[in-house]
């Protein structure tokens, strides 16, 4: 099992330079580390000196990195579509088309690399594993796919099993769910093969929502502005349950009150090779955070922790059992519990970074 | 018809400033002009000191601005979609479930973006959308949508329309097209649904693909690893047919060897009052810029633009009539003159920025 650490922040703020340095503060106290390299902007390979490939390479001791190269996991995961409809051969879809010709589409850099990051962790060959992502929206989609496409899954699966599309799709959806995600499935229903999907997208959200497995960090530097998108970044991260650990800042500029009650850790412009002894304990911190979401039936109160947001910014809705809750352009449904389906929410206020909503 | 300019540049080269102070200098001329915000880490809302939101509004004379928002274009949508299966009522797939749900997954926010650039080019109402996007390569998926999701298009319409799942997913697919773009469809057959689908891709890509229509610039700043990646970006581009009209270059350093043969504008570090008129000219700019794709019949020789890249870093591939191209995590085929079918490529050296292919 592998932590993942990824560094969210606004463009420049030194993220890369950052990533690198605390991967390195690990490597050198023997803890074997991974560092993923998503943008093609982004500076590891540079930094490092050493053209990466897209399969993990050693760069120094115990430090493997690489370019993660959407093109390549696409001809890999053609080439098992392939091989799962020759065995079939009931659908003549992939066949004639060759992995090497696919282009890419918005997405599935996401959705390849959150798979990715599903077997490097399996492997069990890394205990960190620094995730250099794109900006700081595409990132949280990306961690949140287990539990935005979960939903998805979970509210069509059903609907999608009674009707003939279903009936009709179902045996072309098994083998593409067995071969890409490596799982097995023994029928072709589609309520199981969506049942065990599902599972699968459960296990993820419960690892993207454990901070033993990711953990984020802002990134701030003495710019106001790089505050302002922390502050957003770290509202949305939240709002999908993920776990900010705490705030880096580079620069003289006290910040410490734009980020209660989270640990900031202050660090002064250094060269690269100075930087690890700064970030000493932070990949391994056990970071005592608020809870995310606090259910307190007692005073029929749903408190949802949302840092750095305003109530103009957030936005409620109630459907039945769920709470859907929208920020930072990002939803979220929350499965309120059985003792609320009958109430409506009444009122929601800010305190201490909590949105509070109470229902009568 | 809007023209549509875009900034691409490692995080922290200013793009957001330029794009503002570049929006403003057309503005100010008299152009009418919408500047897009994609990032919640971008900087327009916080320099214009105007919360902005998902819909144009005037902020300036002759300048509307707006933050882009994926959940309320999903919600659009999914309204649309409902309405078609009302209509339809073959499918009971999308009725059960309410648009203030929907959660956000990887990609959408750009296939939705790119919609949404084209409902604001035919409205009329602009003659520049400045458009300031997410990191480097979510900005470049996006403005490829059309030809990439073009070729799956053609590539398994017909397959799909010949196989009974495209028989049964014809009239659910109907209705999507139709809402989703806005085309009329007059059938429910596969084939010709995924033709007009097609049609409408055709006429993004060639959008895309006219400097009039949108127009790239790079962003580097004395930073030699800004350089890196605007010369990858630019690579980037040309592979995917866009065309980069020049150069920013923020500082003293003299790059311009870097980004030959593009014209370099270099512009001192300014507030950003003082910065649009560093800017005159570039939006509205005919630049003279190399060919991206040339096709010598007499040689037997295609040649790509492909600048910012080594031979190392191209590979090649050729299936029938199309020869692949693969750099920078991207994929692009070319569809090669009828003279070239019954040839290979024999051979691949780089000169002037271009790669030669010779087929033998």
């Amino acid at each position: 099992m592998a932590r993942v650490i990824s560094l969210l922040g606004k463009g420049g703020t030194g993220r890369s330079t950052l990533t690198l340095a605390m991967a390195r503060t690990e490597a050198r106290r023997g803890k074997r580390v991974l560092i993923v390299n998503l943008e093609p902007t982004s500076t590891i390979g540079l930094l490092l000196d050493v053209p990466l490939g897209g399969d993990p390479q050693e760069v120094e001791p115990n430090l493997q990195a690489l370019h993660f190269s959407t093109t390549a996991l696409i001809e890999r995961n053609w080439k098992k579509l392939r091989a799962a409809e020759e065995e079939y051969s009931r659908i003549v879809l992939f066949r004639e088309v060759y992995e090497q010709e696919l282009g890419v589409l918005p997405g599935l850099d996401q959705f390849l690399a959150m798979s990715a990051l599903r077997d490097w962790d399996l492997s069990g060959k890394y205990d960190f594993i620094f995730f250099d992502g794109g900006s700081g929206l595409d990132q949280l989609r990306m961690f949140a796919v287990p539990e935005q496409l979960g939903w998805y899954v979970r509210r069509f699966g059903d609907a999608l099993g009674r009707s003939p599309v279903g009936q009709i799709l179902a045996p072309f959806f098994e083998p593409i769910t067995r071969s890409l995600l490596n799982i097995s499935v023994d029928t072709d229903s589609m309520r199981q093969t969506t049942g065990r999907f599902s599972d699968v997208l459960n296990e993820g959200r419960a690892v993207m929502q454990d901070p033993q497995r990711l953990l984020l960090y802002l990134v701030a530097t003495d710019d106001p502005l790089s505050v302002a998108a922390a502050r957003r970044l770290w509202g949305g991260s939240q709002l999908l349950g993920l776990t900010v650990g705490g705030a880096i800042v580079r620069g003289d500029a006290d910040w410490q009150g734009n980020f209660d009650p989270l640990p900031v850790r202050k660090i002064a412009h250094a060269p690269l090779g100075d930087l690890p002894a700064q970030l000493e304990g932070l990949a391994d911190a056990n970071p005592t955070v608020p809870a995310p979401l606090v259910i307190d039936e007692a005073v029929r109160t749903v408190r949802i922790f949302l840092p750095g947001l305003t109530k103009k910014q957030v936005e409620l809705s109630q459907y039945g059992p769920e709470l859907t809750v929208r920020a930072v352009d990002q939803r979220r449904n929350f499965t309120l519990p059985a003792s609320f389906r009958t109430l409506r929410a009444s009122g929601a206020k800010f305190a201490d970074g909590y949105l509070n909503v109470t229902f009568a």
